[in-house]
């Protein structure tokens, strides 16, 4: 087991056992509806993310003293919606597919790729039907609206260097920090909760949320291919322009923004990532982008402040530091 | 206005208040998050289906003495996933977008409809739950887990010329005929309705659907494109063996089942749905699917009469005649 398991558990360790039911409730939701649909549910199933953000359900339920029966099945829910968007962002554009056919191994061909994400959608939706409040089907229906919506902004944002601080985080937040705000609202607020640890954990989950994009945005610029474990430099060819982007951008001459915009949209470049390293120091765009992860973090810390010390409340603690030191 | 719009409208007229209602929904679930969101759902409000499934919905409260206040909305809803199947349909594979890209004119790319589709799909859930009963989400979800399996089904089924029919019509119908078994049975039951009546609506709805589902085949194959209004021999290009297809294969000697496999499969075979009709005679299996179909109309039909004679209860037995005869 690696060192970034072994501390990954150490800080999921006060909701083991939730954790584990949890992910009996998703292999029933992965389990095939015939022999084609079990082909790719088993191989959804090998894959072991972070399910940080089904952690973050568990935690925060603890944290608030809201634990119920449901939670496990909340969590998997939520993993199952973040599965679903990971299954969907694997489907390619045709300039895409013309550029990275070679290197993607896709198992499947697009279609299958949508469809199995549709499925992971209504899995989601139908097993959030049955439970005795339907709090989690109305905040995860409204967070994957948020989050289809800000996908396409984002996708609308392609190349727009001058793109404002707060729409760069609205749109980030929409993508990411919407699903881990609502990890961890429907933690303290599922079925029940006061309002205001409903209120304090949405910020949590947001600001934790977001300062994890933030920190996902310099690992895919400045990141290792072996140690971040997927492709990086997808942004730029994208044509996402990130934070560390803006930032550089924003202050450099215009000699260099033009040469930025070249490494962007030259036709037939590769490695885009690497020519923008060698194009312009990232250096103070990635600093300036860490300090505005550590700063959301902090923020999201302080919220937990009027919660009692609890060994799930130091995990959801701890949860910062792993968002900010993370190098995958 | 076309005559096939007329006899539609005339088919529908019993709820025509209702129908004026459900796009109303339809249009708020369409209005844009983002002016990047609004430019796509705008696209798609300009565009008009047929909108039966959602008419199916109302024509069945109306029949079974069962109309709510609500009914317009799991109309809506029930059209708002038709929409974002189609949606997420346009979605290319590799192959495809390499074959086909000249000709789709696609107004955004691959992963954008992706997103799109989700977040059609998002606002049908979202839009459920706000209802005052959970049996709209309950159905609707497990009718789209169904729908996405069944798609992966007939994805994994390519040019798979020995299917048995049972296994035709369980794909087909869990593609198509459930979402307006799912249509017929809210319409019966949302959000009350005797069981019986929910269930002689679901078996109507079923029946109709995969009838509905049979007669495309056929046009897909025989089809004129200019009538149809979409394209044709996609079946054939995308290898899926339909019911027509299913009888011809099984009568034929073994150099015409060989000549059958080739023009599926062999590289480069441009309209592959003319060449398939030079190659064999596709007229006996046409008209045996065209039986099929119509055998399911009657049986359809037959499930409407417990139900007291009403305009709602004429206009759910005419859209068998619509449904065999439409020739788009």
């Amino acid at each position: 087991m690696k060192p970034k398991d072994l501390r990954l558990m150490a800080l999921l360790a006060p909701v083991k056992g939730q954790l584990e039911r949890m992910r009996e409730v998703l292999a029933e939701e992965l389990r095939g509806d015939s022999p084609a649909v079990a082909d790719m549910t088993d191989h959804l199933g090998r894959f072991k993310g972070k399910q940080l953000r089904g952690a973050v359900v568990l935690l925060a339920g603890q944290a608030t003293g809201n634990m119920s029966d449901e939670h496990a099945t909340v969590a998997a829910i939520v993993e199952l919606i973040h599965l679903a968007t990971l299954v969907h962002d694997d489907v390619l554009d045709g300039a895409d597919v013309r550029r990275r056919v070679a290197c993607v191994h896709a198992r499947w061909d697009n279609q299958v790729a949508v469809l199995l994400g549709d499925l992971l959608y209504s899995r989601a939706f139908g097993r959030s039907t049955e439970l005795s409040s339907r709090l989690c089907s109305q905040v995860l229906s409204a967070t994957t609206r948020d989050l289809c919506a800000g996908e396409i902004d984002q996708a609308a944002s392609r190349y727009h260097f001058e793109m404002s601080l707060p729409e760069y985080e609205r749109i980030a937040g929409a993508k990411t920090a919407g699903l881990y705000a609502a990890a961890a609202e429907l933690g303290a607020s599922y079925p029940g909760g006061t309002a205001e640890a409903r209120s304090l954990m949405r910020a949590y989950g947001w600001e934790m949320g977001l300062a994890f994009q933030i920190v996902d945005d310099c690992l895919d610029l400045m990141g290792d291919k072996q140690t971040v474990g997927k492709s990086v430099g997808t942004d730029v060819e994208d044509g996402k322009v990130t934070l560390p982007v803006l930032h550089v951008y924003g202050e450099a001459d215009e000699a260099t923004r033009a040469a930025i915009r070249d490494v962007y949209t030259r036709a037939g470049l590769a490695e885009r990532a690497v020519a923008l390293r060698g194009t312009c120091d990232l250096t103070a765009g990635i600093e300036r982008a860490l300090l505005r992860a550590r700063a959301l973090v902090e923020s999201a810390r302080g919220r937990l402040a009027s919660f009692p010390t609890s060994p799930a409340r130091a995990a959801l603690d701890r949860v910062g530091d792993y968002v900010l030191e993370r190098k995958w």
